[in-house]
C-alpha cells in the first residue's frame, strides 16, 4: 500500500506522526472524497492542511528536510522518474501477474509489456552504474520512490536479476529507517486486524 | 510530445528560452543518455544544470513564478495526479488505440481499460464540481498537467462527454500562453521538416 511511501519519507525526515487507519467503505464518504478525489490512499494531514498523492507527500516531506531532498541535487526527477516513467510500466506487469494472470488478453499481452519494462530498467541500471544511489553518494527521496516502485515487481526477478538494481534495493531498504517504517506497517495492520 | 509541458510552463511563467530539437539517433548517444537515462524529452538546462522527466521541470519552472505553483496551494498534488493517477489510465486506453488497435489482446482489453480511466475521470470532473480550476480560483501548474494528460485521449470522446471537463479543457487551452506554445511547437516543427 502506498502509505509506505509516506511513512518512510517521516521515518527518514525524523518527523513525529501519527497513523489513522480508514474502515471498510471510509473512502467513498464524502468528507473522505473531499479530501482524496479518487478514494486512495495515503493522505497527509497537518494543521488542518490536507495533502494527497504519495508523490506530492514525500515531496511536501522533503522540504522539511535536507537529508531527503536536497535543493541542488535534482532528486525530484527521480522521483518524477519512479512515479511517471517507470511505475506505469511495472503495474502493467503486476496487475497482470496478480490480478488477471487467467485472461486471454493478458497471456498475450505479458511478453510486450515485460519488454517495456526491461528496457527501462536496463537503462536504469546503467544510469545508476557504479554509484550507490540515483543522485550520487546520498540517499534522496528519488531513491526511496523508486525503491517502492520497484518492489512492486517482487513476486518476480526481473529487478533482481540485474546485479547492480539488486544491490541497490539491498541498500535501500536495508536502511534503519526503512525497517522501523515496515515494522510500523505491519504493526497497524495486526492491530487492525 | 511532452516538450509541450514544458514550453507551457515557461510561457506561463514568462521566462525566455531557447529550443534545442534532436536529430533522429540523438537521443540514443552516450552524452545524450548522461543528461536523460532513458532517451525522452525533453529536458531543461540551465548555466550547465540539466533537468529531465516533465514533471520535475514544470516543478522547477513553478518555483521561479508564482502564477503557477503558489506555495500555499498544493498544486503540486494535483501535478501529481495527473502524472500518477490519471496518466497511466489515459496511457492504456491510447496506446491501444494508437499503436495496438488490430492486436487480439487489445480488443479484449480496451473495455476493461475504458472503464478504469471513465471511472477515474468521473472522480476529478466531481472534485473539480463548479470551480473554474483544480485548486479553486486560480490556474497552476497542476491544471497545466492535468490538461496535457487529458489531451492524450482527443482522438476519442472520453474526456469531453464529461460537460464539466469538457469546459475545463476549452478554459485552459485558451490561455495565450498555451496558444503561444502550441504557435511555437508548431512553428519548430516545421523549420525541421
Amino acid at each position: 500500500m502506498r502509505d509506505l511511501r509516506a511513512r518512510w519519507a517521516l521515518e527518514e525526515a525524523g518527523l513525529p506522526y501519527k497513523m489513522r487507519l480508514l474502515e471498510q467503505g471510509d473512502q467513498d464518504q464524502p468528507d473522505y472524497r473531499a479530501q482524496q478525489p479518487f478514494g486512495q490512499v495515503p493522505i497527509l494531514g497537518e494543521d488542518g492542511f490536507v495533502l494527497f498523492e504519495s508523490g506530492a507527500i514525500v515531496l511536501y516531506i522533503g522540504e522539511w528536510s535536507e537529508a531527503l531532498l536536497p535543493t541542488d541535487a535534482g532528486a525530484a526527477q527521480w522521483l518524477l522518474a519512479a512515479l511517471n516513467s517507470i511505475e506505469p510500466l511495472v503495474m502493467n506487469v503486476a496487475l497482470i501477474d496478480l490480478f488477471y494472470a487467467n485472461e486471454e488478453w493478458a497471456k498475450l499481452r505479458r511478453p510486450g509489456a515485460m519488454e517495456f519494462v526491461q528496457k527501462c530498467l536496463s537503462d536504469l541500471s546503467k544510469s545508476l552504474g557504479d554509484k550507490p544511489y540515483l543522485d550520487g553518494d546520498r540517499f534522496t527521496a528519488g531513491d526511496l520512490m523508486m525503491t517502492t516502485v520497484l518492489r512492486i515487481l517482487k513476486h518476480t526477478d526481473i529487478v533482481t536479476s540485474d546485479k547492480r538494481l539488486a544491490a541497490y534495493i539491498e541498500r535501500c531498504t536495508a536502511r534503519p529507517a526503512f525497517q522501523r517504517t515496515l515494522d510500523a506497517q505491519i504493526g497497524d495492520f495486526k492491530d487492525a486486524a
